[in-house]
């Protein structure tokens, strides 16, 4: 047997933040983190490490949308095995915020962009590169991107300092087909770097894309538990633990996270397999329309969604 | 563009009775078959045809448990496209009560074993076949079985009348490696015979080894609308529906018979990625001990249910 040598990165809190506007307790994220920290989770998303000087409704967000490391230092007085990581995006982060590793909690800093924006998002890699950081490059929305386009951008990473370069299957749109295409097609422009893969679940594929995304060599598999994620949400953390060929995974504690902390908040808060939201996948489109839908009153209603989506003139209005 | 050659065989009354005990209004089953028809789905599986006198409890179960003909009339007075399946179990059905296929509404009988019994089940389907019946084996709990006792049913089925023969994921366990394995096997012993999949969704995997099983040649494929299945359910029929390469099928009937029917039934009856279930799946064992766990007032308690799970003697209590 084959051992996987990928590593996960649960993304429960900055992904599931889109969900409940970072609205995690305190007590909850430290109770994660031993969770994911016992279970031999290597990396843990804490949330975005953006400015909220450069942010609108920023006063509402919890604080895991602006990451403070004072404030990290008072959660996690203790790091584990489990390093922590944090997302930004491209114009909303201050670079002065960003203090050395050697005095941050923060490992990972990873920028997300769409393909327009990768040489912005590399020159502020460079930037976390020069102090201290692993760093990531999260591409969005492949599955709108032409092939022209792609290769002009696989020309600037190739020379760049970023360490691992994702996959992102945002609209959840992508089969195994698809998957293994860009895997090999990332590995034959950018054969010095590593790969990362982030999927969403809107098809119910999201654990079977990383899983295979994994045996072709991709190294870090976003997910997060029970798939808490924006919309159709995420590869959940608990699959990847029970099924990666890897023996430093331990099931138990994040069965633990899920009966403690999970369920409760899925009482609360929605996420996962929603028609609607298998519609904007099917469709490979961006889950905005069908989040709107289900919050209002017409939520269930998704054959007169499916019907407005079809029809191109009213899908216009309706974006 | 490759079209897709595979049929899809809506199980939503057999199997998803399983969890309400074919409770299903005639109402119910008559939109469930216009929808299905307007779909262009190929084979909706109506129900059990067991014989009650052979099985306890039957007075309590609904209609579908118990196929008449003289019943089916009134439910359906106008066949579609859609053709009708029943399944039949080993030891629960009298060869008497199953009129030649001229005389019924049936036109596919599916047995189902395990593989102790695969004889039996051959000697049932010869008498199917003699009687007109299009016919498949459905040989339950593959994961469970050694390469022997496989081979010596590989040798009885070739020679046999059946026309189809599947390959049934009955604890949700398999991945995509373990289906591709299977379906290579059954094709390089049963060259002569046509084959079916049947896929449980413990692991969120039944869409993703169903479409894969599909892309390797295996011709009928089972599910059922919006995974409406015994325990974690089975591949969505909405998933099939708008993502194989086949022109024939429509997405919109089978959303408005989740609109109309799924949703609400989904309030009052519980199935699908529930965690007691995803643990019996990563296990690879029945679901059993899992559903009474649901049933009863400790049915989150998924850490105490995997501890007596990982204990073999307490296991063997449980069971």
């Amino acid at each position: 047997m084959k051992l996987n040598q990928s590593k996960i990165v649960d993304c429960t809190i900055r992904d599931g933040g889109l969900v409940n506007n970072w609205d995690f307790s305190i007590e909850f994220v430290q109770k994660l983190y031993a969770g994911l920290n016992e279970a031999g989770v290597d990396y843990m998303e804490i949330g975005y490490k953006n400015s909220p000087k450069l942010l609108k409704g920023a006063e509402q967000a919890g604080p895991w949308r602006f990451l403070d490391d004072e404030f990290l230092r008072k959660v996690i007085p203790q790091k584990g095995f489990t390093k922590l990581s944090a997302l930004v995006d491209i114009g909303r982060v201050d670079e002065n915020d960003i203090p050395n590793r050697s005095e941050s909690m923060i490992d990972l800093i990873r920028v997300a962009c769409y393909i327009k924006d990768v040489d912005k998002a590399l020159q502020l890699i460079q930037t976390f590169h020069d102090r201290g950081y692993e760093t990531t490059l999260n591409i969005m929305a492949l599955s709108n991107v032409m092939e022209n386009e792609l290769v002009e951008a696989f020309e600037m990473i190739k020379d760049s300092a970023v360490d691992i370069v994702y996959i992102v299957d945002s609209y959840g749109s992508l089969d195994h087909k698809d998957i293994t295409f860009l895997v090999e097609k990332f590995q034959t422009h950018l054969p010095n770097k590593r790969l990362g893969i982030h999927a969403h679940n809107n098809l119910q594929l999201a654990f079977s894309n990383t899983l295979i995304a994994s045996e072709k060599g991709v190294e870090l598999l976003d997910a997060s538990v029970y798939g808490m994620g924006r919309a159709a949400g995420n590869c959940p953390t608990e699959l990847l633990v029970s099924q990666l060929k890897n023996t430093q995974y331990k099931l138990r504690p994040v069965l633990d996270v899920i009966e403690q902390l999970m369920i409760p908040l899925r009482e609360k808060e929605e996420w996962g397999y929603i028609i609607p939201y298998m519609i904007t996948g099917t469709l490979d489109e961006h889950p905005r329309s069908a989040m709107a839908l289900r919050a209002s009153d017409a939520k269930d209603k998704s054959v007169d969604f499916y019907d407005k989506l079809m029809t191109p003139e009213v899908t216009f209005d309706q974006k």
